[in-house]
C-alpha cells in the first residue's frame, strides 16, 4: 500500500477480489478513474453502450465470478444506472459501484457544474443511492485505506451491491493513511447451533419423508455443494425454488425439479407438499417463489436455514452460520430408507412433427436438449423465465435471470457480462421480442468484445407476457402491449459485423438452426429468431397461472 | 369530477394542461392506469421503447408543449427512469411522473413481491424521487382530488419533475373527497418592484452602451415575447447563452449570437462584455454558460431578472415576477441611441469545395442554410452541442439541448417527444455516433408512430467530445472513448421499416443528401450519416475549449 494512489488501491483492492474486469461508460467526471485503469496491470475496462446495461452486464458478471465492478460518471451516469444498482439489491448480488465526481474545489465552493441539479449540492446523488445499496461513501485520500475495503467486506457478507463516489482530482492522490485491521468475521453461536440440531432431531424422529428446497441464497452464498452433501447423506428429493434454479445439480439423481406451486409440474408440487418436513435452503418468500401464493407450504414443519440464521418450525435461531448448520445436519442420523422416486421433467420428451410451426410444447424440448453441461443459461423475464424455469438443466450450468426484480430487459447486457466474466465457458441467451428492444445494443458490446453467444429471441408479437398477467381486460383493448416488428436477424448488420442469424417458423427450422449453432460455436455469435404464430402461445406454467388470475379476479 | 374515478381524475387533470399524450412502458403495476387511458378520450399512450427513453421523450415534450406525463411501473420501470427525471429537475422542465405500484392490500402486509427489494418496504422508490423531484405523493381516492393538483401546479410555477405513485387496485376507485380551492398565486410585491425600479433608472443614467442577455428560464416561463418587446424598446444588443438558445428570434436585426466568454464569437463577447450594463433575463451560472469560467461579467453591472425575483448590482429583491418587472422596465425611460451593429454569424458564409471532405467548417454552415421557419432542432450533447448553438436560428425555431445536465443519449428520445408534440412542425435531430447507441431504439419508436424528422449522425469514430475534453493523457491512451463502427443507415431495416438514408463524406454528397431530405420531408424519415474522417475535427467552439483546458493544466 505503500506509495499507491487512491485509484490504484481501489483496483489493487477489486483485483484481490478476483475482478479481471470492470464494466461502465466514460465521462469526463471519471476519466481519470479511466486512465488509472488503463495505466493498470490486471483488469481491462469494458465499455457497455450505457450505464444501465453495464450494470446489468456487471450484475450476470458477479453471479458468474461472485463480484463485480461498474464505473460511472456523475449525475447523469450514475442515474443511468439506478434499475441494475437496485435490481442487484434485491436479488443479492455484490455489486461494487464506483462513480467519479467533479473536482473537489468545485464541489466545495458549490459550483453549478453540468451533470449536477443546479443547486450546488454534490451529495444528492449518493442520498439516492443510500436507498437502493448496502453502503456509501465519498472516498478521500484520508479514509480510502479503510473504506474502500469496508465497503467491499459489506457487499461480499450482505451480498448487496455498494457504492463509492470519488472527486476527479483526487483519484491520483496518494494514500493519507493505511488500512486498520479487518473487523473479525462473525462466528457462530455454538449454544444455538447446538439447541437448533437438536430441535432438528426431535423433529426429524417421526419423519418418513422430508424433502430438500434449494434457493436463491444457496447460489448466491456458494453452499451448493454443501447441501448436495447433505442431500446424499439424508436421500431426500431436491426441488429448487424458481430463484434458485441451477443451485442444484439437475442432473443429480435425487433431483426433481423446479418446485412451482399450482403452476409447476404437479408431481413436483405433490412431492414438495407431502413431505413430513421440509429443509429449505436460502429460501426467498417472494411471490415468484411461492407461484403467486399458490404453494402450501407448512412453515411449521419446515427448517429454513438463511445465511446467518435459521428458523426451526417456529423458533429462530440467530447469529448461526449457513455452513455450520448444513455441516451438522449431515450427522443428525436421518437418512430416508426409500431411494428418490425419479420424476419426468416437463420437457424430457421431443413433441411436435418437423413441418409443424414452432410453439413451446415443441422448442422447449429442444432447447433442453442441446444444452451441454457448464453452459451459462441467462433467461430473460416473461414467457421464457417461465418455461426454461421447467428445463433440466445438465451438470454444472449456470442459470442467471432476475427472478425476483424481474426489470425486462435485463438479460441482454447480462448475457454480455456473463460471457465476459468466463471466456472458457458457452453462453446462452433466452430473450423475448418486447424485452430485447430496451437494451439490444448490447449486442453490439458482445460482437465488439469477440464474445459468441448463442442467442434465443421469441417473437411472439408484443409484451406476451404482460398479456397474460392483465386478465381484466380484453387482448385486443391493451394495445399499450404491442410492439413494433423488428428484423431481429438484422441487427449484428447494423452494429457492423458479422453473425450467424437464423429466422425460423418450423420445428425442423429450428433443428436446422440449433444444429448450425452447435457446429459454429466459438466461431461466430449466433442469432436464432424463433417466430411463434400464436402470440398467447406459452408454456404450461404460464397458462396455469393465466387461469388462475382469472379465477381470482371472478 | 362527480362519479370520477381517481384514473379518470388524474387524466382529467392533465388533459386540462393541454397534454394529449403520455409517454410510458407498460408493466404489470400499471395495467390499471394504461386500461384506464385506452378508454379515455383525448389522450393517446405512446410506447417508449424503455423507460429512460420514455423520459426523455417526456421531457423534450414538456419543452415544446409546456408540459408532460410520463406512466412506468413500481420499482424496475421507474428507477430506469430516474436519469430523464433527474435531467428534467436539473433543466428546469415540468414532467409529471406517474407510477402504478403493488396492490394496497400487498403493501399493507409487506409482502415479497416481484419489482421489490425483497424487503417489504413499499416506500422506498418514492424515497429515492424525494432528491431528484419537486414533489412526491403517494395518491389514494381519499388525497387524490386535492393532490393531483397540488403536484401538477408545482410542476408548473417551479418547473420540475413530480412523482405521483398509484396501487394498482386503487386507480379504478372513485374519488372520496373534492378537492379545495386553488391557493392564491402569489403576487409581485410592488414596494420591492418600485425600488428595484429606481435603483435601475439610477444605474442606467450614465450607461452609454447596455446589452440584454437570454438564458434558459426565458424559454421555460415563456418570457419571450416580454423580452423581444422590451429589447425593442431599449435599442440594445440581444445575446443568449448556451442554455438559452432559442430564448430570442435569432432572426431579429438585435440578436448578434450566443455569448460563449472565451470560446464563443470574439465579436459577441467585446460587445457584451465591454457594456456598462446587461439586464440578464433567467440566467443560470452554470460552467457550460460561463464557458468554464471564462465569461468576464461585471454582476456589478447587471440587473439579474429571475421568474420570482430580480438583483439590481449587489442588492436582491425578492417577490417580483419577472413578467412585471419587465414591464416595468419597457417605460423606464432608456432607449440606446445607435442602432445595434450587425456582427456576422460563424456559420453565416458557406464554406468548403464540394469535392472536400466534410468538416466542421464545412458542415455547419450547410446545415444553417437548411433550417426553416417553426423547425425544432434537437441537439445531442457533444460536439453537436458546441457546434450548433453558433448556428443561427430561423425565426420561430425551438431549440432543444441539454445545456446543463448534458446527459449523452437525451436528444434521440427527445426528438420522438418533439416529433410527437408537435405534429406539423418539422424536426430536425443532430446527434453523433458515440451518443446515438444509448438510445438508438427510439428511432424505431419514430418510425412505428409515422414520425418523420430529419436526422444527422455525426459519425467521427468515437467519444470525440470526451477526448477534447481529456487533456490530460494522449487521445491513442484513451481506449475507452472508443466505440463499435455501426452501420448506422442500416437500422431503419433492422427496425422493420423504410426510411431515406445517405451515407455522406463530401461537401456535394451532404449538399445531394439535404436537398434529398428537404423534397422528401413530411414522406419519410430521413438519416443523413455524415462521417468526418479526422476524429478530431469540431467546430471552433471546441477546440478553442481544449486550448484553454491544456493551458490550464500546464
Amino acid at each position: 500500500m505503500e506509495n499507491r494512489t487512491l485509484g490504484q488501491y481501489l483496483y489493487d483492492c477489486l483485483k484481490g477480489e478476483g475482478i479481471t474486469e470492470i464494466f461502465g461508460v466514460p465521462g469526463d467526471y471519471n476519466f481519470s478513474l479511466l486512465d488509472t485503469l488503463e495505466e493498470y496491470e490486471g483488469i481491462e475496462f469494458i465499455n457497455g453502450r450505457n450505464e444501465l446495461n453495464a450494470g446489468y452486464a456487471a450484475d450476470a458478471y458477479a453471479r458468474v465470478k461472485g463480484i463485480s465492478a461498474l464505473i460511472t460518471t456523475f449525475g447523469v451516469g450514475e442515474m443511468s444506472a439506478c434499475n441494475a444498482v437496485a435490481g442487484a439489491y434485491s436479488e443479492d448480488v455484490p455489486l461494487i459501484h464506483i462513480v467519479g465526481s467533479p473536482k473537489s474545489m468545485m464541489q466545495k465552493k458549490k459550483a453549478i457544474a453540468h451533470h449536477t441539479l443546479m443547486d450546488g449540492d454534490f451529495d444528492v446523488f449518493r442520498k439516492v443511492y443510500e436507498h437502493i445499496t448496502g453502503y456509501t461513501v465519498v472516498l478521500t485520500p484520508e479514509n480510502a485505506a479503510r473504506e474502500i475495503p469496508a465497503a467491499i467486506r459489506i457487499a461480499k457478507s450482505k451480498k448487496k451491491p455498494v457504492y463509492m463516489v470519488v472527486a476527479i482530482d483526487l483519484v491520483t492522490k496518494p494514500l493519507l493513511s493505511h488500512s486498520e485491521p479487518l473487523e473479525n468475521e462473525a462466528k457462530t453461536n455454538q449454544v444455538a447451533l447446538q439447541a437448533a440440531v437438536e430441535q432438528i432431531q426431535k423433529m426429524l424422529e417421526p419423519v418418513k419423508k422430508a424433502a430438500l428446497l434449494v434457493d436463491m441464497k444457496t447460489l448466491r452464498y456458494n453452499l451448493g455443494e454443501s447441501v448436495q452433501e447433505l442431500a446424499e447423506r439424508l436421500n431426500v428429493p431436491v426441488a429448487s425454488l424458481m430463484q434458485g434454479k441451477s443451485g442444484f445439480d439437475e442432473s443429480h439423481p435425487q433431483y426433481i425439479g423446479v418446485y412451482g406451486g399450482a403452476f409447476g409440474s404437479q408431481e413436483v408440487t405433490k412431492t414438495v407438499e407431502e413431505a413430513d418436513c421440509i429443509i429449505a435452503v436460502g429460501p426467498v418468500w417472494s411471490d415468484t417463489n411461492t407461484s403467486k401464493e399458490t404453494a402450501k407450504l407448512d412453515r411449521l414443519k419446515m427448517v429454513e436455514i438463511q445465511p446467518d440464521s435459521l428458523k426451526v418450525g417456529a423458533a429462530s435461531y440467530m447469529n448461526v452460520k449457513a455452513e455450520d448448520i448444513l455441516d451438522a445436519l449431515k450427522d443428525i442420523g436421518f437418512r430416508q430408507e426409500e431411494s428418490v422416486t425419479a420424476i419426468a421433467f416437463p420437457y424430457d420428451t421431443m413433441a411436435g412433427d418437423s413441418s409443424a410451426p414452432l410453439n413451446a410444447a415443441s422448442y422447449y424440448p429442444r432447447i433442453q436438449q442441446m444444452l451441454k453441461e457448464d453452459d451459462i443459461v441467462v433467461t430473460e423475464t416473461g414467457t421464457f423465465s417461465y418455461g426454461m424455469s421447467q428445463v433440466r438443466l445438465p451438470k454444472g450450468v449456470t442459470y442467471i435471470a432476475q427472478g425476483g426484480w424481474q426489470s425486462i430487459g435485463y438479460a441482454t447486457p447480462a448475457a454480455f457480462g456473463a460471457c465476459i466474466a468466463d471466456k472458457n465457458r458457452r453462453v446462452l441467451l433466452f430473450t423475448g421480442d418486447g424485452s430485447i428492444q430496451l437494451t439490444a445494443q448490447e449486442i453490439s458490446s458482445m460482437l465488439e468484445n469477440g464474445c459468441k453467444p448463442i442467442i434465443f429471441i421469441l417473437n411472439n408479437d408484443g409484451y406476451t407476457i404482460e398479456k397474460f398477467l392483465n386478465v381484466k381486460v380484453d387482448i385486443e383493448k391493451q394495445k399499450y402491449n404491442e410492439i413494433p416488428a423488428w428484423n431481429y436477424t438484422k441487427l449484428p448488420e447494423a452494429f457492423g459485423q458479422e453473425a450467424f442469424t437464423a429466422r425460423v417458423e418450423t420445428n425442423r427450422e429450428l433443428d436446422d438452426a440449433i444444429s448450425n449453432a452447435q457446429d459454429l460455436n466459438g466461431e461466430k455469435l449466433c442469432l436464432i429468431e424463433l417466430i411463434v404464430k400464436d402470440p398467447m402461445d406459452g408454456p404450461e406454467y404460464m397458462q396455469k397461472m393465466r387461469q388462475y388470475l382469472e379465477k381470482q379476479e371472478n
